[in-house]
């Protein structure tokens, strides 16, 4: 049995205990297909699965390569592409996977591509607010005629309320997320179809619209998520070494090759997180360091720090009691 | 042959003329082991076989995966780990390696672990005046005895001026530099040794201390060290395809699993960046996008960009020439 202690650094660690009480706390609060757990934010078949022995048997990605390995890894009931693809090899390679694959389109030339492709089933992608994919909501309509005159079924619409994701005041994230539902249904009126997808880990008991939740970083929380104050916990952490230290700070071997860094510096329980360069971060340590001292690294931002990382162990207290390949990298 | 058209996206791409140039611009100012080429830029054996090629064949990594990769790759003639790494099990493994290894150690506990795995050869890393590794200057000359003494060869000094790299102003870039080296120069003097080892891209020239440069960045530039007015010009962008389009703003696919953001937002010569997302950067085209328009996203920082990427394309104009593994990725 592999310790904690053990593991080469830099390493991608869960601790199993807090992300099985969160996948307990959603799956009680979204059962099901009520939630349609985002693979984008952990990149792992071995996740999924136990995703999927809550009872969420409906997955979401954004790349074809995420589809793709939940279709091989047998998780492939039912599965959304939940982005634009254009790409007709990649399109293609989804219509032949074994499992039922619907994809976005938000345009005519994504129905169009999806068609030629072979797919048979999509949603309307509705921009709901945030300046990203999704047609304009009064276009959405004419979209989901045009969808089907090429053959398609639409199964109904999408939108992802991202700007409202992580508006720290509740009462402000609500009505954003309000607003933002509000479009989607308007749009689902004029599109039909029985699904209507939105939703993330920072609207997952406030969005009212949505027939299912795409939530994805409940799994592993966040510094970002972390402020929200909601019922899931800070899972994963980057397992670093120290490397050198000196009388103001200390180094570990945790840098910027081992962290998504778009939301910031990442956080320490050791000490006071100075910065990162490619392979260190420098921080101030509470307590006088040494050199092989292991510390936690909480990321600020959990899916573009999976991304970097070829594995990820799973440790109850100080034991390692798995190892999951992030299995779903690249595009 | 393929068209640069047609890859798949998002894809990391260098334009291999601008690469050549940037490589022989380099070793024309610092010819043969002046220079020792920094692999963590680029991860590449492929880049490491050109910059062989242009007369370097003593290398730096910073991780020993990147100097593995490198002794098989038949470039393993002078190998540095300009890094502190104390897990026995792979400093064991270095100094298994068919190539002439040093590390760098910055304390008596670095130092311990070199010897007992078998290590031979070490440089004294220095502190002077980033907050990372490296022993204090005035340490330098006691750690180098202590190092002869547990049996190990000091091949001298190394102390990169990492805090003086990207300081815009080339005149306090200069300065910054100087007052650096003053304190690694001090050092060597105690210490001993032909080697005192420092610098990078943005201090190549400026350097007069280095007897090698330790430059990575170079090959492939970025948008932070574009601002330095260096004779070398960006020649690695990611790929993208126009995903969906808006009356104000066009979407891309390529997000923050493909490109290092510490250093900011990436630059696109279509359209002015709004923000980058896991999978797509929005940005405002300059002229009318269209769903499946390719677009070119140049990097703020290579390092980390690099490192989220399988496979490097080099193009000439429209076409690709080669493809690379970033083989060297992981630790």
């Amino acid at each position: 049995m592999t310790a904690l202690e053990d593991l080469p650094t830099p390493a991608l660690v869960a601790d199993v205990d807090i992300l099985e009480r969160n996948l307990a706390e959603m799956a009680r609060a979204l059962p099901g297909p009520r939630l349609r757990p985002h693979v984008k934010a952990h990149k792992c078949t071995g996740i999924a699965r136990r995703q999927a022995a809550h009872g969420h048997r409906h997955f979401c990605g954004a790349t074809p390569r995420e589809l793709a390995g939940l279709a091989r890894a047998g998780l492939g009931d039912d599965l959304l592409l939940a982005n634009e693809v254009v790409d007709p090899t990649r399109l293609e390679a989804l219509a032949q996977l074994d499992a039922r694959v619907t994809v976005a389109v938000d345009s005519e030339a994504t129905v169009a591509a999806a068609a030629a492709a072979g797919l048979r089933e999509v949603l309307i992608d509705v921009n709901v607010g945030l300046p990203r994919c999704g047609c304009a909501p009064d276009d959405a309509g004419r979209l989901a005629d045009f969808a089907r005159s090429r053959g398609l079924s639409v199964r109904g619409v999408m939108g992802y309320e991202g700007h409202a994701m992580i508006v720290a005041d509740r009462l402000e994230r609500d009505a954003a997320t309000s607003k933002a539902m509000a479009l989607l249904a308007a749009a689902h009126a004029e599109v039909g179809g029985d699904v209507v997808s939105a939703g993330g880990t920072g609207t997952f008991d406030l969005n009212a619209i949505a027939t299912e939740i795409q939530a994805g970083s409940y799994v592993f929380m966040d510094t970002a998520y972390e402020k929200l104050e909601l019922p899931f916990a800070q899972a994963l952490f980057v397992w670093a070494t120290v490397l050198s230290v000196s009388p103001q700070f200390a180094v570990a071997d945790c840098g910027l090759k081992a962290l998504g860094m778009d939301h910031g510096d990442p956080a320490m329980g050791a000490g006071k997180v100075w910065f990162c360069s490619d392979e260190h971060v420098t921080f101030a340590p509470h307590e006088p360091a040494r050199v092989g001292d292991r510390v936690r690294v909480y990321p600020a931002h959990v899916d573009p720090t999976a991304a970097y990382h070829e594995r990820l162990y799973l440790v109850s207290g100080d034991r390692v009691v798995d190892t999951l390949e992030i299995d779903l990298r690249g595009w």
